[in-house]
């Protein structure tokens, strides 16, 4: 019998979770299949691989990223630690709980690295559309190779789809909005504080979008910043110069008029909206159709279609943990596609799904939602040898770092946390991150 | 015999020429295929429909619309006008020839809607893939239905792929640009002046774009603008605070170095870097692959993919002449459709096209383009029964406005010309174009 064939779409964390587990069966002496990634950018790292690029790339397809300047990891570090690759292993020292991107994107490499998995995945390849045969039961994938201008297609037995939903823009209507004359974008294509410098900027939305953007624009020189909430405010004690205001509910050249009556100008507008779920590659009957939220319908044990358990979907969910639980979620569909795991039928399947779902629409606060997704990763993480690691500790340190952002949103990433794979205590960074505009990995391992 | 399928790709000025050419032939009594025209955007017009957004759009496709506020038409529009339906018709009083987009808009419109063909067009619906088959010489087209999130397939005989190739930006890299602070953009992106009034801007690019948006944001208020050419500077008598500089080679922070050794520093960076031909929804061997120019390779009397005739592309050549063009072009594919004109073997349809293709390697200036572009039109227009119009007087009138172009780039918009297709002599607007700050219908019209 000839080898089965897996296709992973996406060479972000998610997919390259899904190549390491395949290479860490395959060290400790299993037969794996054949294993092919393919990647429309350039490089790795998914939103971690930062592109100055708006719009399209440089082959004209739509830019990935969703990540600026000055991005900093918003939750600590040791909440998302890979359970088989310290901090430590990587660092060789303590580093602080809130690294910036390129530091976290460093890290991402250097488990990656130590496998040579590189060859497996095909750079500057979108996944253009894909078939499934009911007869031969497997997906037919039409690849355009970006940098030949050619297309092809390859058959596959198992198909990742690893392609990330923090990318396709939410971006609503506000009556008067095309007549606003200032810079109207949406965060996927902020890039960076430093052009908003002196200006008064609206941000509308109030989940980590708004509140980062806010905060890094306060930063680094804007002259003030409004968030305007649609259904909660976020709801801290901002500094002076930035506040919360109701929804908008319309504008009028540059101002904006409010749900409270209240309304005053801007400069620039930036749609600090949320994201789609968009699969334009995928007939509607394989899509995953759901907003953002910790366990979109369909997804068996979060992972497998129902409909179709051959189409297996990584890191899909609203994340509190993320590299963490895309490699549990690697392990277990890993462990499916060798065979080790059995897939329960579909209806039971349907029944543990529905469990979840409703245990989802009763969750309250900040504090369930952590836990949910505690419970979610400790159900499958039984379920393969992906090394366990304390999740209660995790959650904790989760519910934790609300509360530090309650107290103070500009200096909760001074805070330092405990690792649960080393017990390695953070160290503290060299400047308080209000002080520090410098966000290279120079700077941030400079002592 | 069942009736041929028609699948249009597009409902821009060029898909519309297509659906109105076969109205024509319906409304002369002929038997006319069943025609589908598919549209990604909720409304026709293509380029003119007009969109606030940047990015993508509200079900998640890349915005196609690459136009912005105070776009006024940049040729006469006495060069474009349809030679079956006068502006004259239109508006039943004379207008001036430089009217601004959303007046050539409604002039678009009005041909349109004396038939109707509006049910014919699937709106919000892209393409995603198509495939040909040899044995039924079928295409199969992948659609998606964004308002519902379903996918459907559909057979076509012939397939017209309209969908305009002034979407996709081309955006070079230059060493730096990912630390220049200020907003980094495509001349795709560009929405209108008003966000950079009082910025020193830098435009990159030396053609349409960057002539008209740099003039419009020295109109708007700009504080100075600068237009950086590759190959040749544009050369006209620049007003004060705009100027020409030869390429960048890079950038440090917010300065911009010069191939001749200057510098300076800069707010905003525009890319007028034009823009790619790109159909992510057709396998390589259907894609036309070309730059922007007048006479793309393989495509017979400009239209027939030469592999496969039953392959239709319109408007894919660089454009002095647009609808007019379009429309000499999607009458002779329709007549080709209707089996009234008869192609040549592979290899005289070749020999044809490479005795263009030499033609367009020797062409030396603005004038023999308009020449090369004329000389085409006229080779087309007589093998089907379009009205025939004046060339030789609109190859005049483009040189008459390359002239006026180069005696004062601020004022060429207040010169009129006469009709082709009436006779009729343009009106001279109510206001001087420099001091006319509102490109509303309303304003153009008012008297
Ligand atoms: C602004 C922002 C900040 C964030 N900050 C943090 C943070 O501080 N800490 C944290 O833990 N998480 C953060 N996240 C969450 C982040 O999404 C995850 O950390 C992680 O990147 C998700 O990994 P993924 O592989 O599932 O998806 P992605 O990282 O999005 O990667 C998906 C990959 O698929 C590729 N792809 C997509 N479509 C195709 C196709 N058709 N063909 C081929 N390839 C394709 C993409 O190019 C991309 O490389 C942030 C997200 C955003 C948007
Ligand atoms: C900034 C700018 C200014 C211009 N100004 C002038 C001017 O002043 N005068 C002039 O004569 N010309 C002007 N032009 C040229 C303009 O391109 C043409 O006038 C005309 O719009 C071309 O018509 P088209 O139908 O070929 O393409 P487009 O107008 O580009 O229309 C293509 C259509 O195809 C649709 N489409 C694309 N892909 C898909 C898909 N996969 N599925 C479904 N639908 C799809 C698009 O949504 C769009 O509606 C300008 C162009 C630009 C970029
Ligand atoms: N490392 C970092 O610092 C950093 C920075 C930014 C983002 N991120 C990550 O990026 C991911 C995405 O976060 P996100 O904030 O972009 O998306 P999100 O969490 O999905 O939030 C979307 C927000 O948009 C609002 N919204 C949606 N539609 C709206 C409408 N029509 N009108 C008004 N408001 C509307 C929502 O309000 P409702 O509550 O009313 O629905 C919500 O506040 C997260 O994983 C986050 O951790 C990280
Ligand atoms: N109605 C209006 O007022 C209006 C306004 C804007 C545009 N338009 C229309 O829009 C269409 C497109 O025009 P366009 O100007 O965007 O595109 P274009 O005519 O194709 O010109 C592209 C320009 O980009 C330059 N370029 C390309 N790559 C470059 C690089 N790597 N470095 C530096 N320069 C580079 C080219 O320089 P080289 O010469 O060196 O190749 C050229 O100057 C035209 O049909 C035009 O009529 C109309």
């Amino acid at each position: 019998m000839s080898k089965k064939r897996v296709g992973i779409i996406g060479a972000g964390p998610s997919g390259l979770a899904q190549l390491r587990a395949f290479e860490a069966a395959k060290k400790k002496g299993e037969e794996v299949p054949e294993v092919v990634c393919f990647e429309k950018q350039s490089n790795w790292g998914g939103m971690w691989n930062y592109s100055w690029r708006t719009g399209v790339g440089k082959y004209g397809e739509p830019i990935h990223g969703s990540m600026y300047k000055y991005l900093w990891s918003n939750g600590p570090k040791e909440c998302l630690e890979f359970s088989d690759y310290s901090f430590d292993e990587h660092f060789e020292k303590p580093i602080s709980s809130y690294p910036p991107r390129p530091v976290l994107f460093d890290y991402i490499q250097g488990r990656i690295k130590k496998d040579n998995v590189r060859d497996y995945i095909r750079f500057d390849t979108t996944v253009r559309w894909v078939s499934f045969d009911e007869n031969t039961k497997k997906f037919t994938v039409m690849l355009d190779d970006l940098k030949n201008n050619k297309t092809y297609a390859e058959e596959f037995d198992y198909l990742v789809v690893a392609s990330g939903h923090f990318s396709t823009p939410n971006m609503p209507y506000f009556k008067g909005i095309e007549n606003f004359p200032g810079n109207v974008l949406h965060a996927h294509d902020f890039r960076g504080a430093d052009q908003f410098k002196d200006q008064n900027l609206l941000l509308i939305g109030s989940s980590y979008s708004a509140e980062d953007i806010g905060v890094q624009c306060h930063k680094h020189g804007a002259k003030s910043v409004t968030l305007s909430y649609r259904t909660n405010a976020i709801g801290v004690d901002w500094p002076e110069g930035m506040k919360e205001m109701p929804l908008v509910t319309h504008f009028e050249e540059d101002e904006a008029f409010f749900k409270n009556g209240e309304t005053e100008k801007y400069d620039a507008v930036i749609m600090c909206t949320g994201y789609q779920h968009k699969f334009p590659f995928l007939p509607d009957n394989m899509r995953l159709k759901t907003k953002n939220n910790l366990y979109p319908d369909n997804l068996y044990k979060g992972v497998f279609f129902n409909e179709n358990p051959q189409l297996i979907y990584l890191g899909m969910q609203d994340q509190y943990y993320t590299f963490n639980m895309f490699d549990t979620q690697a392990w277990l569909a890993r462990d499916y596609m060798l065979g080790k795991y059995k897939l329960p039928a579909k209806d039971e399947r349907r029944v543990d799904i529905d469990k979840w779902l409703e245990r989802n629409e009763n969750l309250k606060d900040g504090h369930d939602h952590v836990d949910f997704q505690s419970d979610y990763i400790r159900d499958i993480i039984k379920l393969s040898d992906y090394p366990d690691f304390n999740l209660d500790k995790v959650a904790e340190m989760f519910k934790e770092w609300l509360k530090d952002k309650e107290e103070n949103i500009l200096t909760y990433r001074d805070k330092t946390y405990q690792s649960v794979v080393t017990g390695t205590m953070a160290a503290e960074h060299h400047t308080d991150w209000m002080d520090e505009m410098d966000d290279s990995k120079e700077r941030y391992l400079f002592e």
